[in-house]
């Protein structure tokens, strides 16, 4: 069907072109019939209504590489976040001293701080804790070490799509392994679709209201609709394949966050009601950047459902810990020992935390502009603009301390990692292209409180993203968006 | 999601609309997860590769009452016809004379039968006979009898999504039945992915080279591609569902008539190979109308093909066998003893024959003018043009009579019939629609035989199709295109 264009060798894919071919279409096809699909953005309404305006979702078509050692490093730290997540954010003084150290907060934390502030003074209580979150890792070439470089506490998307991946991978090895001298053993199970199901489904069982139903908050228009249809499809129990083991029979509705405010209310026993349904679950897949707030309505929702007594995936204060601002306070010295007791955790956590710094540090400010190549610059939020590296990073820190905008920039500093680049295949609108790449791994995980009790604490499967690098000033910068990608266990310290 | 438009009674499915949207939106996304899919014609080159402009089939919400009676005459007469066409196949003599009696015969067939009086010639026998056939039946209200209307003995389309739209139906009653008061059970098992498969696989075992391929020969675009994927997902052992129990591990590749020509050549020991693979079993699921042959290159691969030793599903003879001209042939007075023994399949088979006239006729076409509504006027092949209905018959006929082109006409007369109207919801670019409709029905069936031995021969799963009609002249005429559907068993001899 397509050609590649680059010219460099496929290493480990060092095949002929008429191979290619043939995975690249087969595994296109494979991923029509069992839904690793996307809403395309180029045709009208596909994000609106299912059914209309599908492709393939965009992946890599073999997995990457990734060595085992540190492949059980980050899946070991899974339940250590979810503890860490649920100490920190039952810890109000700090969370609320942490974003009072900004000399200027975004309005939207303000908001979200504003909520549980409210929280705070009615003495709400969630009984039950639901938290699904994403650890996203990078592998340093240079020093070959990982590094946590994002947490996920909201929304956490792909649980469904790259649980498919992964079994696309296995059986494309399975299918082609001997040609291409790859074992299918080789790629770890990814039970995240499955997990997450199961998380969702045992809090809805804790809640304890048999006729009660999850709610998903989504947009009005979302491209990634199927990664979430796949988790209510296996809430109520329709997946047809083999990935997902256990079975539920439980009703899920889809609304946006208007939507919520204009049907629902809370009943006198403390019920979340919309459209005259019971709430036991909501599962927030919208919620997580100011864009999804567009007018009051939507704070009036947020709020609505967090005095209610349903269970909150997750609850204001997952939500809070998640941020940018609090992972920087974790990564002070002494900080992690308020909330976790055992030394080797913390040692094993601290040792992944990539540095982040603030951008009221001044000192950091000024050790940027002196060796930019040790830094980079990302925005506190995805939608908040481009990564910055390199000499980049020095000219925008001169530029906005001569203009004084430094305080309102919504970008933070941290260490600049160097992820290793290798040759892969995209596919891409049912295309092929060979591209230089690198990986970011992202381990999900699940946990389930109920009062004291810890029902699940544990990682559960995982997200590989590959995304396409260029040379800039000599050093790889990633560009374009991330293809959904698996792993490839090997034995040495990095992908040689 | 969308709101039905008609204000009449939804019959048996006079339920509220909140419900209705539940199922539709529960079912477009059940198909996105099963491949109940069609390449979307609004999307630019969806046509030419899988994996981009999807969108769900179009398909009839709830299945179409049908009665059993019928429902199991139809089935019952699957193998007399499979068994006809064989022996019709095999009379090179009666299919001549059948063609030589047209006035005029069209290019097309004229070419078909080139093809077949070359292999008369050089004396080409066909030991392995593969035939995918579909016979459509309508069943008339006035009458209450079921009419054979077509018979396909090429390309028979549908085998794949028909078996998922059963799937989805009886998913859909599993689910909603309480509520809506029907039962799945009563919605028979529909075979046709896993038999198609089966048989394609059989001829290959039967051709006995393990390392030759099936050649699906296909249309550059295809807006029903994932059909035909289906099936060779099936081969290649892929297809995760449970509705297929048979496993092969069958490599199949996709050629167009073109590329046939270009990459094909018969070995000395007669093998066909194509791009360097030997080819066992060609699928034809293209060159069944003029349109796929637009040069000299296209019919340069048919006859290539035929002359070849691969098993061809169909060979030139059973293709000849599907055409309008023998089935009025057959419908004659003691045509059909020519080939029957068995009188009882005899008085079957011509009970269900509708009446099929040509053109040259004048009798019959005095007979129409002077009674048009008995009538209905049908293109010989799909691609020709319009079915004429009532007083248009009239006017049709006495305008070419006027011109004499009559001979001309790719037209020929059907008796006409008046198939049961009833409410439907049509599902639709993910919106749904409620409209008065007509179905259908196909029953797929498989033949094999290797020389003297007939390996298979039986019903093959079925195609329920329903159409939109409007009343003209107080009568129903169908309009739009058919929405995939499937059938609900009723013990009333009609749709009551």
């Amino acid at each position: 069907m397509s050609e590649g264009e680059s010219e460099g060798e496929l290493e480990y894919m060092d095949v002929d072109r008429k191979l290619v071919d043939r995975i690249a279409k087969d595994s296109v096809v494979w991923s029509c019939f069992h839904g690793l699909v996307v809403a395309d953005k180029s045709y009208q309404a596909s994000g609106f209504y299912p059914g209309i305006g599908l492709a393939h979702a965009p992946f890599a078509l073999l997995p990457a590489r990734f060595p085992e050692k540190e492949w059980r490093e980050a899946s070991d730290l899974a339940p250590i976040i979810n503890h860490l997540v649920h100490r920190v954010s039952s810890d109000a003084t700090f969370l609320h001293e942490s974003f009072s150290k900004s000399k200027k907060l975004d309005e939207f934390t303000s908001r979200l701080l504003d909520i549980h502030s409210k929280m705070l003074q009615i003495n709400k209580k969630e009984e039950i804790q639901l938290g699904l979150h994403r650890s996203d890792y990078l592998l340093d070439e240079k020093t070959k070490s990982l590094f946590l470089v994002e947490l996920k506490t909201i929304s956490s998307p792909f649980a469904g799509l790259s649980s498919l991946v992964t079994q696309l991978h296995r059986y494309i090895l399975s299918r082609y392994g001997k040609l291409l001298g790859l074992d299918s053993e080789r790629i770890p199970a990814n039970g995240a679709l499955d997990q997450y199901a199961e998380a969702l489904a045992k809090a809805w069982s804790e809640y304890n209201n048999p006729r009660a139903v999850i709610m998903i908050v989504v947009l009005a228009e979302e491209q990634n609709m199927y990664d979430q249809y796949l988790v209510s499809t296996v809430l109520n129990d329709r997946y047809p394949f083999l990935i997902c083991y256990n079975t539920y029979n439980i009703t899920t509705i889809r609304k946006t966050l208007a939507e919520v405010d204009q049907q629902g209310e809370i009943l006198p026993d403390g019920t979340l009601s919309v459209d005259g349904e019971a709430v036991s679950v909501i599962y927030f897949r919208a919620g997580c950047t100011p864009v999804d707030y567009p007018s009051e309505s939507e704070w009036r929702a947020r709020l609505l459902m967090e005095r209610s007594c349903a269970v909150k995936c997750p609850s204001i204060s997952y939500h809070l810990v998640g941020s940018k601002r609090i992972q920087q306070e974790l990564a002070k010295p002494g900080v992690l020992e308020r909330f976790l007791e055992n030394k080797d955790d913390i040692v094993k956590l601290r040792k992944c935390f990539a540095g982040l710094w603030s951008l009221d540090d001044s000192d950091i400010v000024e050790k940027a502009i002196e060796s930019p190549k040790l830094f980079m610059m990302k925005p506190l939020r995805k939608e908040g603009g481009k990564n910055i590296y390199g000499y980049d990073v020095r000219e925008t820190l001169l530029r906005w301390q001569k203009r004084k905008t430094i305080e309102d920039a919504a970008y933070f500093l941290m260490q600049r990692i160097f992820p290793t680049i290798s040759s892969t295949v995209f596919m891409d609108h049912g295309l092929w292209i060979k591209e230089r790449a690198s990986s970011e791994l992202g381990i999900f995980s699940t946990y389930l409180r109920n009062k004291d009790k810890v029902i699940i604490n544990k990682q559960s499967g995982y997200l590989m993203r590959t995304i396409g690098s260029t040379l800039s000033y000599g050093e790889p910068v990633p560009w374009g968006f991330p293809m959904l990608d698996s792993v490839y266990l090997t034995d040495e310290p990095n992908n040689t």
